[in-house]
């Protein structure tokens, strides 16, 4: 597959990993009707939302996988490049498309949200899905403890997309547990940094909230790429074939 | 595998889709008891019916997907057929049997729901889990912003299901990224239009609630199909194998 | 496999569907804490339910499916034997096998729910996840229509069993929609029966609330019943491999 | 694969297992926000924990399962054994290497949760994740129903694990129902003990929270590992394929 048909799915691919996961969380995780007098949650609530982001990359990898790799993101570009599963030279058309993806899904998600009558984008944490530390944490987190989250949680994503697609565990199966293990990654997770692992996913929404969002985005794009880089160091040193 | 038997397996599956997908709307969304003075709801809210609509597909596809494809949904045949996937001239058979399906899921779901006592067919966003825009929308998303939200999640919809079928795709889990798409598609969309991405699952509980959610279909019929249409064009032009 | 280990093996698994199943319900469906004077509800609902009825089967069809087919409920094996894929004259052993461990599995459930202070079987609809119609139907759901509920699921529950693991279907998949179908059907009827679709389910916990339940029980071993035979007959009319 | 390696593996999955699970309910059980006046749960509860404690396993054996086997589980490295698929010789270096992952896992934990200000470890029922009987059982259940609760789930547990990994079953899909089927078990026991069928994962964070929570190890130790080494015998005789 050509070089431009890989960059128009990663921009595809991350489009829907963006729009999805942060759709869901800024359209459907809260929403109040009433029984009489009893408000009644119908909203998906953090588990909805990371079924959605799991479900986003489990979807593409079976779809798009076969055609770029399906990374949707610049740290997964990078641990797989550690890992040596992927060429330095196309780190940066990857992750242009990656951003880029992002924004466009960011951007689409915006226009949709913006039908309802009264709804604006929103600051503070976890506004239009956006990640942050501090007072920018849906809990309000400190910054060490979020970096150190996103290092350990980017960390496990690479083990096991790493491990996964290894050609001595079964085949055709990889997208279960690395989409299902995005899933797991944002029920810990997103009450911390509202959860990102991936710079792009980090960048699009910021974009489009600003003010404090943009400052912090640094942590964003560091601490995923630096646990996706430990992960590819430690399959290539104890899990891989010459062990 | 004969039409007429193609044509059954179309019929069952989609009456199982709707009638699985809004019974669990109708029926299990919303239950609340008591625990002393406390109202506790056990009902299972947007993330069961997104669930359940996810895997009225799943299990289709590993019933009668060998049969006839498991398309059930009028969307799904268009965008197979621009794709290069499906015969236009069994386009319409294959819509008939949809829409078919589909009234008589509805029907009897509109009968088992009456045997509570009280229960009525309601009216406004959402009854008898209609799809609708507007003052139909659950959300109240307008008009325009409901016709994206259904353009674009269909557009993915399909682009899953061509990328998963796809002969390079792994072969046999296309059911799981199918299925769990619509889950996934449903956990961002139900408070936008209720969801549809399919206009024979729009027509069949429209025709129990009548009232304005029949002016409204010509949306859930052109917007799913607009953007089936379009994924088959961006699947063939990007996707295939002479790429 | 000789037939003790087969009957080992159905018994062991029923055991795990209705002590894993309805041990969902009776002990973490409904768990209230309190953030302050906020009560919390961090129980399952019947989402949580659902899953758990729905992974018992999945989880056993790859435990013992190799060893005796995995039915663990008497309307499966009816459906089976009507379409042809197993002897008529193992359905009564089968069946015992299938009551002996729903018995046995509300025993051990029995036990440990008994180990709370203050708890008793209840009484009334859904009472240590009893089927009822009627008056003890969880939403009140007259019988005609719960009859109607449990055929038409038992009907679809069979037809993905029919149609997951036939020969054309992709091999080693079917326990995923067969669970995934089994927690469906409980996402759609827990308000109207408490769900069954078996009656090996119904029958266990039953004898130990007594009461009302026990002449109720005759609908829960008809009407899937009915339904799994309907699904034999259809399977074999419209989706034989001679169609 | 050479020892080290695998244990290793161990370390690295058992770490994952109990920061991954532990991690959900400490950081994302329990999320209040508000909607005005109406405080909003977004927390994923019960039904988000079981997902998550099944998801480090479903993840980690596609990961590491063709470098160590992926045990995470003193009791399901006896039961293995026990089966006949595991050396007795490798038992303690594989045992060490969990309840040190765990220890590590909970310590990372530990540093994160306290992040937020005004965070404590906290004491009583289900503090820090940790397990109990009695008073320190979520629901309040007595020793001898948590015992046997235990003994019976885990027993299940080490069923599925043979069973899904016997070579009569279809290759690759083992950790599908043995991840899912720790959901499961977690959808109905976390009211009764918070739920272990591992030592390794009650020992983690019980070293961090103290008080009542060692001396009521032993349970979390003996009932497990009991129930493993019966099913392993039960498989063994009754489902062998000698039989």
């Amino acid at each position: 597959m050509q070089l431009p048909n890989r960059i128009a799915a990663e921009v595809l691919g991350t489009f829907w990993l963006v729009f999805g996961g942060c759709g869901s969380a800024v359209l459907a995780a809260n929403f109040i009707t009433t029984n009489g007098s009893t408000p009644i949650n119908l909203g998906i609530a953090f588990v909805g939302v990371s079924l959605a982001f799991g479900l986003t990359v489990l979807s593409m990898a079976y779809t798009v996988g076969h055609i770029s790799g399906c990374h949707l993101n610049p740290a997964v570009s990078v641990g797989l490049c550690v890992g040596g599963r992927f060429p330095a030279k196309e780190l940066l058309p990857y992750i242009v498309a990656q951003v880029a993806g992002a924004i466009a899904g960011s951007a689409v998600l915006y226009f949709i949200a913006s039908g309802k009558a009264g709804w604006s984008v929103g600051e503070g944490a976890g506004a239009f899905a956006t990640n942050g530390y501090g007072d920018l944490s849906p809990g309000g987190y400190g910054m060490v403890q979020c970096f150190v989250a996103e290092v350990v949680l980017t960390f496990f994503f690479l083990l096991i997309i790493l491990g996964a697609t290894d050609s001595r565990a079964p085949a055709g199966f990889a997208p279960i547990p690395i989409g299902l293990g995005l899933t797991l990654i944002h029920l810990i997770g997103i009450p911390v940094t509202n959860l990102s692992v991936n710079p792009a996913r980090s960048t699009g929404p910021a974009l489009f909230v600003g003010g404090d969002t943009i400052p912090q985005l640094w942590l964003f794009w560091l601490a995923p790429i630096l646990g996706a880089a430990l992960a590819g160091f430690v399959t290539n040193t104890f899990f891989s074939k010459k062990n």
